[in-house]
């Protein structure tokens, strides 16, 4: 697919068929993300996939609960109260796989920039590859507790930085508008 | 140009012509910038664009200057102490153009991954234009002091994230070498 198409048609899926990623897939998507340039080239990224369907679900109710007793914390999440203690909300909107891309801290002078940059790739290759994916903000909290690191497997210095559901689209939703962007040319 | 092409042929630039980037181009690379996804569509970005040669070589000293003597508290940093010293080096290896996306703090859940995101884009829209780009890391501390942002316009909340240098490339380097990603499956 073509570049331009792939970064202007690419939308976030938040309706999924039920229908498995392939794991060539997955691995494709990976590699995708490690050609994404880094500090120093320190590469400071490890990944997680998680595939089970109600393993997503148990951590899209544990990350509603968490959120919801700590919002009054989190400034930039109050918008979202009503979303999330809607018990029919879901996090991971019933997508079949969620790839999490960890920033290793020790490595690099940017690690957590490197990895959302990673990231992208991920996104776009995805659209091209005819899957769907969001980035889902919302994880992020919960997946950086020491408790859920260790369930997952993921070594306590890493960081969770870009955790993207993965799937089959359903629903392909309209393009959001886009705001004329604000540019400061200097002289 | 295809996307998996632009993803593994896109090489980090440090070596480019003296030739400025025509502004149709430089507006184009902020277009896909903000075809970038956003958290909740917040869209948390601001632009910045120096392509006065002048100015970008008084801010490549300033910066080197800046970080040799704050270098002792940046760990992170520690291990460029000589190249810094260097007073051949420079930030932007002479490169044309400086656009830089900054995150809108009040805007959004995750505005600066979202710049992050947004300037990966950036990146690979360029190499399929022919353009060089290169993250710049080193300017990220600098830019983000109240007078240098003062000096190039920019208002005192909005953080600088993303500093991408961009001109026609000189030296194309190899692709540096991908080490074997970790990856962890959940089950």
């Amino acid at each position: 697919m073509d570049l331009k198409e792939a970064i202007l048609q690419r939308r976030s899926i938040r309706n999924y068929l039920d229908q498995a990623v392939p794991k060539e897939m997955i691995h494709e998507l990976i590699q995708a993300a490690i050609w994404a340039p880094s500090g120093s080239n320190a590469q400071p990224w490890a990944f997680s996939v998680i595939e089970d369907r109600e393993e997503l679900e148990r951590l899209s109710e544990e990350i509603k609960a968490f959120l919801l007793q700590n919002i009054d914390n989190m400034p930039n999440l109050q918008q979202y109260r009503k979303t999330l203690a809607n018990p029919a909300y879901r996090i991971f909107y019933n997508a079949p796989c969620l790839l999490t891309i960890y920033a290793k801290y020790q490595s690099g002078p940017n690690a957590v920039g490197d990895c959302y940059i990673a990231s992208q790739n991920v996104m776009l290759a995805a659209h091209a590859m005819g899957l769907g994916s969001c980035f889902c903000g919302f994880a992020l909290h919960y997946l950086n507790l020491p408790d859920v690191k260790k369930r997952y497997g993921v070594a306590e210095e890493n960081q969770a930085v870009a955790p993207v559901m993965l799937g089959y689209p359903a629903v392909i939703p309209p393009p959001p508008q886009r705001r004329e962007p604000e540019i400061i040319f200097w002289k």
